[in-house]
């Protein structure tokens, strides 16, 4: 990792004066096509335009440098550090480029693919590293070729180091960053946001301070939108650095680029490859603790945070931008503590977004993948049209099949150990599957004292939202009624609600109440009769793992179950439960219970065959209630096939 | 009138078994590229889709026959019968062909124009008549092209009169209404619905009533869809005829035609036509009151009445085609009896459909034209693309301009004389302008004690609905804010609510408050001021007659202010405020000032200058209050104003 810091530490410029008015119309002319209009300006600016409006409106930001991880297993973990990191609201995170890694390939560890798995399924604007020195431009643009049809927008463009000791110029090869610069230009003309690296001390090898400044001045008159810079010790070296900048004509962002101390060895390392010179006052304070982690920590933060204060205070600094080395604490601690960490981010669909550019107009998904987006997103990658919220057609487009369950990014965070533990290591017969459900709801430890964290449908704790719905989920699952996805019904709460708001503020939203579930033949047998009382009422598709389908839904309509209203907008009518994609959903649904809980057992195994036979029996329902100003009556409808049980 | 009533009582048959199916793919292929979808199957399906679907439900309807008028302010008179007969419900209505009348040429009393107008805008079911004889196969071809093009999709097929006493077989010409039949299924396919004309007492000229029938079944196997038969005068002869034709094999609807007896005079012209036997028992009570036309229209009432009521209890009668001879009073009359006549019938949306074909889609539509719906379609009738709510951006189509103010579909109902007694014969200021419009508002005379019936917007009294706001609107009107269109807020009423519901039931309507305005530039000034304390609440657009544009509006985005939520649905979201289009609006709302009302005075009169001031110097204002859960703010905004201005 520390290797990464050199190409790390940069930074970009020449933000094109284009107004949002070209992104704009691009955006409109999408929504004319489509269902209900995307309302998240941050979904349609370029990364160029965003900060701009955050200068602008004086909104402080930050964003995040990650580099690649270097096993598969490292991969799922930074995932998910990306989903909570991602929940505090940086404007951007950018990958670095790890030339040893092979990193344009496929493999699931290189940048190209880390970069890709940010946009695409974490939702984040991301910023993919690229350096030049050593490859020929024909590799270069085959990078950039890729990373553009993988949705990546965003390049920030190195040098990098070179092979060998002494570093010589290839004739007609790419020597200095502003070769890649004008390459980015030449061959995809405005289509990247470029970044380029500045030096607040110079660059090591410059002739000069000075020289190095024209240098940069010549990267962003070459074409590049921003500067992010290495890192730097005293806040007065950056805002020096700033100003000379200024004063020779660079206009553009420069982000300063922040580095809270984490550890003796990190920074040690670290210098030595930056060759940058640790002022006497911090050496002082970190010798004399240098084997005292939490401690250097401890002071790394309080330095981060008083030299970003220091930053934010001079008024020319509207964003901080962090190496964070892949680790959380420090990071979120000093953001947290600057109070530039979104707590509460509002979130302008029920859902998480994509990043990528041909979904920045998706405003409709089907309700059955609400907690596996990352599959959702998966399944339609290869959908050339967003939104798509009308699959209840002929031109519907087809899913993809869900084969590759163990794609880093969908594969559970927990080891076989874990999930053993939490499903048990051996089942007993369906009501022991019953209690893994009923533990999961409750967040009670199992029989054994592990708590059931996540399921093979959901790899997170319960919803803040479905907590609201804990009492009647609980008795349902100990009977056999095994809830994987629900929603209570909501009548015009504001759009501001901690819980269940969504979009911009100002505005209501709604929902009808939803409950999914798996189930045995004889309880469907019985709720199908309970359903007769409710037939106007509530909607309902019953579908068993060979397909047999049995619904009320009108021909194949999609049914709008979150909708919200906003001012001075169309309705926005993010999630609906369609007939069609349902199906596709269906096979997931049942796969997932052989795929992440039937082969935790040996094949043959009792515990085995009582999953299988789940699978093979039972049937996956589910409810709407329409009535959605009313009290939801889908508990009742569930008590009422119980009691017709009894 | 009575020339046509041979060809007028016709019939058809052979209702193809395609289910719903084929058109339900076909429109849910139309809404997977547009906002809402659209939930009334009426709009979907053909004509004999229609029948067989109330023929299944047990739902009984009937068809309304007119002809077309012999001059134009005639057809102005028709077509506000139409608007006002379409309101009961009838399945379809038809126009005869009226070949004295150049009935396929676009004089606005052609058979063809007539037709256009009852589909495209008065949203009617349409069968368009067209007789055969002494015509070329390309004229017959020309005119079933124009039809199509015009979006009718249902032709009478009818061999027309004869030129000349003796009529002969003409080689390679159409001899008879079955050549006609052929000719369309040759060569439009199955685009066309094709009704043929049958004969419960037998046609006139045929041999026999066996050899009649034999040709109806001809007809039938051609390709006629159903039968609409003659006049008769006993349920007895329509039971029999039939019975008969199921005999011979016939399985296609046959629709009786009725004919309310109206008045001596055209009843023995008919009869002489149709050559058909009055009964005796008929004649014995009508000729003692020939001269009491009343007591013969209650006769005719009565009879009819009962005529039907044992065809509808006979069990094989669906539905009852009435000869109406473009009168109103006596075939409502049965038809609400007989209590087929839709006293409260469902609005699919809040605005009257079109029938054409290439709107079956529409789904929204701009606030706006609330009032003037038919110089909407025909401002919008280029446009090859429905539903069009997205106008807020690049590929906007354009609006139409409308400068034929004087389409008979598009003028006044009122001539210029009773306008001048509702408008002013003679204006004094603008204060006796405000005082017209709050006549309109209130119902009161006006100081010459003439009723305000209609404005230069809105050629209809107030609206039920605008009723809701009456106290406020007079007060606000009488101070010179001019309103033209207001909608009050509503929060989710069921959507079978009387006044205001639309759409399906189990369904909830929602709007925000709306008002629509001209006013003074010194009362804008003060609304301006006002506005900024709603800043968040209220969206407006303020425009003059030169374009000049204020707004808070984000964007180009269009305003949802009426939207429905509807059991296994999508939301439907039918109208709009959309800020591209309210420049359109304008264009025509500033022009019907001039159009409508100056014109009425002579040039350089002191009456004229008062409304071309106002014209001039006036502003068109509009508010949508977004915060539809709370009080409508919208009369607090104008009170505001007004005490601002004190």
């Amino acid at each position: 990792m520390v290797n990464e810091t050199q190409h790390t530490c940069s930074a970009s410029s020449s933000s094109k004066s284009d107004g949002g008015s070209s992104s704009g119309s691009e955006s409109s002319k999408d929504s004319s096509r489509c269902s209900t209009p995307v309302l998240d300006a941050d979904r349609h600016e370029r990364l160029r335009e965003k900060m701009r409006r955050r200068q602008d409106s004086g909104d402080k930001w930050f964003s995040l440098e990650f580099f690649p991880p270097r096993t598969a297993n490292a991969a799922v973990n930074l995932i998910s550090r990306f989903d909570r990191m991602g929940a505090g609201g940086p404007l951007f995170i950018d990958v670095t480029w790890h030339p040893a890694g092979d990193p344009g390939s496929d493999k699931e560890t290189s940048s190209m693919i880390i970069a890709n798995t940010a946009v695409n399924y974490c939702g984040l604007e991301t910023i993919l590293h690229m350096t030049c020195c050593n490859q020929t431009k024909d590799d270069i643009t085959g990078h950039l070729q890729k990373a553009k049809r993988l949705g990546l927008k965003n390049i920030m463009a190195l040098r990098g180091d070179p092979v060998g000791e002494e570093w010589e110029e290839e004739v007609d090869g790419f020597n200095y960053a502003i070769d890649l610069v004008k390459h980015i230009r030449n061959e995809f003309d405005d289509y990247f946001d470029i970044c380029v690296a500045g030096y607040p001390t110079g660059h090591p090898e410059a002739e000069s301070y000075e020289a190095d400044l024209r240098h940069l001045k010549e990267k962003v008159f070459a074409g590049a939108d921003f500067i992010i810079t290495q890192l730097f010790f005293r806040s007065e070296t950056f805002l020096k650095f700033m100003k000379d900048c200024q004063a020779i004509g660079i206009s553009c962002p420069i982000i300063p680029g922040i580095f809270p101390i984490q550890g003796y060895h990190s920074l040690r390392q670290l210098v030595k490859l930056s060759k940058l010179e640790v002022p006497q006052e911090i050496k002082d304070v970190i010798e004399p603790i240098k084997d005292n982690d939490a401690a250097i920590r401890n002071y790394g933060v309080e330095l981060a945070v008083s030299m970003c204060r220091e930053l934010l205070d001079s008024g020319v600094v509207h964003g901080l931008h962090f190496y964070t080395l892949n680790r959380e604490v420090a990071t979120t601690e000093v953001l947290k503590r600057l109070g530039i960490w979104k707590e509460d981010p509002r979130r302008p669909l029920p859902w998480a977004v994509s990043a990528h550019p041909k979904r920045r107009v998706e405003d409709v998904r089907p309700i059955f993948w609400a907690s596996r987006p990352k599959s959702y997103i998966y399944r339609t990658q290869e959908w050339d049209d967003f939104p798509n919220g009308r699959w209840g057609n002929s031109s519907s487009p087809a899913f993809g099949e869900l084969k590759d369950y163990y794609l880093f990014y969908l594969k559970s965070k927990s080891p076989r150990e874990e999930l053993l533990k939490m499903w048990g290591e051996e089942l007993t017969g369906e009501e022991s599957v019953f209690e893994v459900f009923t533990c999961y709801i409750t967040g009670e430890p199992n029989k054994n004292g592990y708590k059931v964290t996540c399921m093979p449908w959901n790899d997170d704790p319960l919803a803040t939202e479905t907590n609201l719905l804990k009492e009647q989920l609980e008795k349902v699952n100990r009977r056999g009624i095994l809830t994987i996805n629900s929603q209570p019904n909501i009548n015009g709460k504001p759009s501001t609600d901690p819980i269940v708001g969504w979009g911009p503020s100002g505005g209501y939203v709604f929902q009808k109440a939803y409950l999914e579930f798996f189930t045995s033949s004889e309880i469907v047998t019985a709720l199908l009769r309970v359903l007769k009382k409710y037939e106007l009422r509530v909607n309902y598709h019953i579908v068993n793992v060979k397909g047999q389908n049995i619904t009320n839904a009108p021909d194949l309509q999609p049914n709008a179950v979150t909708w919200g209203i906003f001012p001075g907008r169309e309705i926005i009518q993010p999630t609906v439960v369609d007939p069609v994609s349902f199906l596709s959903w269906k096979d997931e649904a049942f796969a997932l219970w052989i795929e992440q809980w039937a082969k935790l057992y040996e094949e043959e195994s009792p515990s085995r065959m009582i999953i299988q036979y789940i699978h093979d029996n039972y049937y996956l329902v589910n409810l709407v209630d329409n009535d959605f100003p009313l009290e939801n009556c889908l508990w009742q409808v569930v008590d009422d096939t119980f009691e017709l049980l009894n």
